[in-house]
């Protein structure tokens, strides 16, 4: 068993690590850390738990920590769900100290030698985590992209094949994409919120780099354009989205290409059935019945038609987010990397 | 004042239409129609009164009157809130009868000599009635678009001129626009369904023809492509869409042009202040907050960003539903076709 | 294992009995009736799958049969999610037929002879089985309450050797508990409708017979008032409880009998951890996030203050219905009654 | 013309007497006072305008104020939408400099020499204003109750003089009650959250205190009591109660009582026509569908039964909070205390 923590165990994203994490068949969650204000008290105390499955009793009376590398002398990994600005510094200095960091925030994607990565999609990308050893890390950081452009992206692989320059994406994102405070009940309820903070921007720049070449010590852009419009509506889980991409295939090969998908990985713990699944009910893909498809780790796509157009959805803290940094850390731990 | 009537008055558009004719100006409402089984009760008796307006007293005790153009000798003017299958029929009854019918249903919009009207973007085509009257009808139909279609279309009038051939729209639709037993609350609630019926194709082909030019007796349509992609939220009233426009022109060529647009006409009792609005703060036009705005007749637009994309919202069951065909009669009767 | 069928199999709670029987350790699923309209179609080709669990595949295969006790011929046990107007019948004919009836249907709650049992609160209630028998019936038919009326008896039971003669209980009741299509989504949206048919009714009887005393052939009312008002709110599932319960019990002497409270059975398998859950945070329980405590078996009270007033909630579908039906059925196998 | 001025007049409650005093027959808005934050900025910047209703532009323009009698020399009175902690020192020092001071903040409610008044219920509680005179105040303080109180204790005052002695009340209170940000979506949706800080025993108290007697310079408790459970549920405005009286009244006689109710006063111009209304359909009054009644100043009551039961329900931002502290100031200009 491998020893891991998480760093910001106490907020939306970390409660959905400390759920995947407590019965883990590889990882062993020794490690929790918190503010300053929580350190020092047991994680049971000072979280407030508000996922709708059963609070893991086992995980309770783990003494929550700073966070500071110094005090994770006992783990070799940590999974990130830090806030941006914090994790920027924090991340660092967990991946110089030695630890190797799976993380959810956005911090540090964009970087050269910073892999941003899907399994399924593009493993090879984790070879970047030689080129963070040659300056020098003893860690190692490894990133996830941001939710919408999990599911996006996934739902391209299988496309890009085919051919195409342009897509376009329309998403109708979840409430807890914005953490258990992030949205005031009286902005969103029987109302749809038109703009999400950096949201477009990580989704056109993210998915050039996910689906990208790994070239040396660095990944070449994929030659695509991506123009997104992002929007919040009155939904708990699960990110939906309207995608256009301009292919020269047809409905039928699209299709025939979501069915035929083969993830470019197997034997991982977290990995769903079917990473991909299509749906052919004509109102098929909706969040609230198919958020939960393979654990929440399934993309669902549907309604292929003319243009090229369809829907793709994903549970966005369990695919998009936790779920996402787990399974690049049993991939890391598959490949050797630990 | 004229004597108007309402088919189909007891549903969501038909109470709609009660609540902005029991005070209007011009019209006077006298007639309603509805099912046999309401037929000779008191509409105050057999009316589920669902909106969240005051019921108006002054028409509580119309008595209701069969759906049929003998029962109506005594307006000129009815308006159609009648499901689709069953206003293919009544409303050509209507018009060989000698009424004029300001239809909120599909089945005759597509029609070669039917009008379908946005007053302030192609007035012009009430010419069409022209050839109505040679076909016989002493009567006419003139017919309104589609919630969704209405909002797209004003909303491209002004980036018209500027040039552009392609278009691609996700609408969030609101539930009431499948009236008041439409959508289960089991369906909708923590959710999204990325389907409404017929609502893509209407959408594609209603736009080109208010776009189009009228030549003749009938309307060539508009030189461009729609692509929709039509979703249904969980908000109340108000349709908001995200669009993207194929022109060359820059966003603030696009801003200044909804800045500045004039409507073609004026002088119309239902007529906003404003038929288009452009917000500026970064998360507008929102449902909730912007869907009385004109007194649910404005259409706002905001975030206009490269691309072009940008945002537009309106009041789906107002501005989009009986508000319309209110407004197109309206129009018919400053033109004179009364 | 015992061969048992649903009848009403493709409803809001025929499908959460389908979801509990897929995989019962006791009870093999191998019939399913529903409408004549289905019959002998397959269940996965007729059913519109809506709960947010997987289909159960195994399943999906069943040739779904007519609801007739004829058809029932190799299964010993039924469960009834029939509307009472069909219940009412078809399940006498089934008992007579020598098939037992789980039922969660109200059709025959409060007939002398019929148990109507809380597996925790009244096990001994089954013997009204054997008057059942003497009246010449092979099978036989055990219902359990109304969904609200169940966690409202559960939390009255341990309270009860406490003293108390007067009960009142405001509901917040979900809109699953209406099935599928029972409520329309602009019905209750941004609402709350203070109105169930039927619902106070059910709760003010079947909480005398249940807290009752079974003497002979027959159940004797427990010698309490309840006074109910029921409202539906906008939550999918979980029906919260104000009680108010005039004992002379303290505060604390009512936590501490939540507290220590024993089932008076034990040895089934869909029995819950606990039966009755005491929650000590100063906000709960949530539907949101108690309701599956126990795979939903779990009824949760908190907030004992003076009065004595405290709440109650639990999963309505589930230890409400489906799951209530469940249970029984269980503990009438291990008393061997099939 | 009276000029007044507003405190805390940029967030929920303060947005509404905005929207209420924008264009008051007798009063005119000319101060509004927030945070030194956002004190010499003109009110359109500073207030992130979220009512569906219209930002009234001629209001828009004043220059925001620190909340300091100092700066209000040009008013004589102020409209107070403190937070409790802020609303004890600041309340006071107006008050002492003279200017009249309505408040819906629960601060010095319950002190001596304080009114706590619905005008319709116990306006002659104004008298205290000379107690407070007496104490060398040149202005006063006058405070209405808080939200549900004001409902419960409307549907009281009918029943009072049939007689009663005991009341337990459930209330199904929305989320505006806690202000913009007072509750995260994460929180309430598809969720009822049983409980809110310190609402009970406002409710407790205050109604007394209301439905007390005056007797010199102090009001003497009404001798009954009050035993409240209260909830969050998910509905924007709208506060329902369901309320049990033991009052040896029919059903009837409570209906008649309703029906017959007249408020003690008349003449003011936010008085709306029916203070209390009488609701007789069977699943009435529903806030989406009533709170909006009597322009929101309009208490319904319906489903009046044995019991004795009844539900209560009225828009809590408007007749629970700013309306009522409005309708208070007309009721004390029209009694000469200014």
């Amino acid at each position: 068993m491998i020893k891991v923590g998480i760093l910001g165990a106490t907020g939306a994203v970390g409660q959905r690590f400390v759920q995947l994490l407590a019965r883990h068949p590889w990882f062993e969650l020794t490690a929790l850390c918190a503010s300053d204000r929580s350190a020092t008290k047991c994680y049971r105390e000072v979280v407030n738990w508000r996922l709708d499955v059963a609070f893991p009793d086992s995980i309770g009376d783990l003494i929550v920590r700073r966070t500071d590398p110094k005090e994770l002398d006992d783990v070799s990994l940590v999974f990130s769900a830090l806030p941006a600005d914090i994790a920027s510094k924090v991340e660092v200095d967990c991946a110089k100290a030695g630890i190797g960091v799976c993380s959810n925030a956005s911090s540090h994607r964009m970087e050269k030698h910073i892999p941003l990565v899907i399994p399924e999609v593009n493993p090879e990308h984790l070879e970047l985590i030689d080129a963070q050893r040659k300056e020098g890390w003893d860690g190692f950081i490894v990133t996830n992209p941001n939710c919408s452009t999990i599911m996006l992206s996934t739902s391209l692989t299988p496309i890009q094949p085919l051919g195409f320059s342009d897509v376009k994406v329309a998403t109708m994102q979840a409430i807890s994409g914005a953490g258990f405070q992030g949205v005031a009940a009286m902005s969103i309820y029987d109302n749809v919120i038109p703009y999400i903070g950096e949201e477009e921007e990580k989704m056109e720049r993210e998915t050039l780099k996910i689906l990208g070449t790994l070239k040396g010590d660095s990944v070449t852009d994929a030659p695509i354009q991506v123009s997104a419009s992002c929007h919040r509506v009155p939904v708990i889980d699960g990110h939906t989205m309207a995608v256009w991409v301009n292919t020269p295939a047809s409905p039928e090969k699209v299709k025939d290409a979501f069915r035929n998908y083969v993830p470019k990985i197997s034997g991982l713990p977290s990995l769903p059935k079917k990473s991909l699944e299509l749906l052919l009910e004509k109102d098929r893909p909706q969040p609230r019945l198919d958020r939960n498809r393979g654990d929440g780790m399934t993309v669902s796509v549907g309604r292929i038609r003319e243009g090229i157009r369809y829907i793709t959805m994903g549970h966005n803290t369990i695919r998009g987010a936790a779920g996402a940094s787990v399974l690049n850390a049993e991939l890391i731990s598959q490949r050797k990397y630990l």
